[in-house]
């Protein structure tokens, strides 16, 4: 039996919680992007939510909410994972000054990923940078991980 | 260092554990209810799955099916990122009756948004109310997580 | 209070660890895969990432690309709930043996299930079993978890 958590940095653990948080916020509000623009441009995709108005259809391909669900989707492909991989890496016992920055440039990156994409879309390669940020440093990490664990 | 988890509250915790682990289950209900969606209609979308009868075409927008992924993509937008958020709020020391309770809350919104999504679909705003309320729980622990790891 | 994570056995959670950081590499991977396909299919689907060459158009129904990204969300939707009850299990103090085997067979199966999905295409019931294997292990650890914390 062991101690498991007792060996693990407070600085890199509370930059991990505060960063990850931020970044569960930034995905939720996602979900009010998608609505804003489904109501923007009467674009709703159940028959229930268009039955109090005859005069609305179905509308399944409106570029402007498509956009937000890619956007939404590229979160959950890339930030879900990061939340796991960077709660191993802190296990591996990292230095504190790379952990630490680390969190913060994934988090300020997602962020920027989000605004160019969404809010205000920005020539290649904004958007190609955003994501390589936080691809690259989940990458790092999981190298680090396996490592430590094999 | 630090001793990280030894002030967590173990009837917080516990309920933490067993409500998430509800929800895995909820979630992992949706895959059989996406497979008996596509049985039922015949509407399957890789070639290879319907290579045992010549009489099958690939059919990709049959709206049962498509109703039920969109709840299952749902709950990847909404209930990921709450086990994640409501893990960290674990750890700012809340108060126990108030977790407790969004944890059950959450839990139960959730199931009753897929009831009302994929089972027995009622008129709006049931699946709204049905998604707000763990979605403002989950906003409600960002700010808290966010202000205590400030 | 409580010392929470004191007994966890130490082969069950560095196997944890291990298997489920490769995992989180191999949904990396899956990003990779889909920018393979849109490059070599010439299949892109925002305007800002064709802006540089004015002869192509956007594509959104490429079967190569669509194929790797129904393999992606296929992750999403098992992986990702996957790590969580796999944390969840293993606070249930679960015999070493079963635990750490279950773990390898997720990992083995979920990386088959990439193969057999979108780098070689096999019949079915290849990706079938390659789902179902790590899909009944979920559902295990889950009955597992809320027996223990019921």
């Amino acid at each position: 039996m062991m101690k498991l958590f007792d060996n693990i940095n407070e600085d890199v653990y509370r930059a991990y919680v505060f960063w990850s948080a931020i970044l569960v916020g930034k995905m939720l509000v996602m979900s009010v992007l998608t609505g804003l623009q489904r109501f923007r441009k009467k674009a709703f995709v159940n028959p229930e939510d268009i039955a109090s108005n005859p005069k609305l259809k179905l509308k399944f391909d409106d570029p402007d909410v498509e956009r937000v669900r890619r956007a939404h989707r590229n979160d959950l492909e890339n930030i879900l994972p990061y939340f796991v991989i960077a709660f191993f890496y802190i296990l591996t016992n990292p230095d504190a000054f790379i952990a630490v920055n680390i969190f913060r440039a994934v988090a300020v990156a997602r962020i920027m990923h989000t605004l160019v994409y969404t809010v205000m879309v920005i020539p290649q390669p904004a958007r190609a940078i955003a994501w390589l940020v936080p691809y690259a440093a989940s990458f790092y990490m999981t190298f680090k991980t396996v490592l430590y664990f094999l």
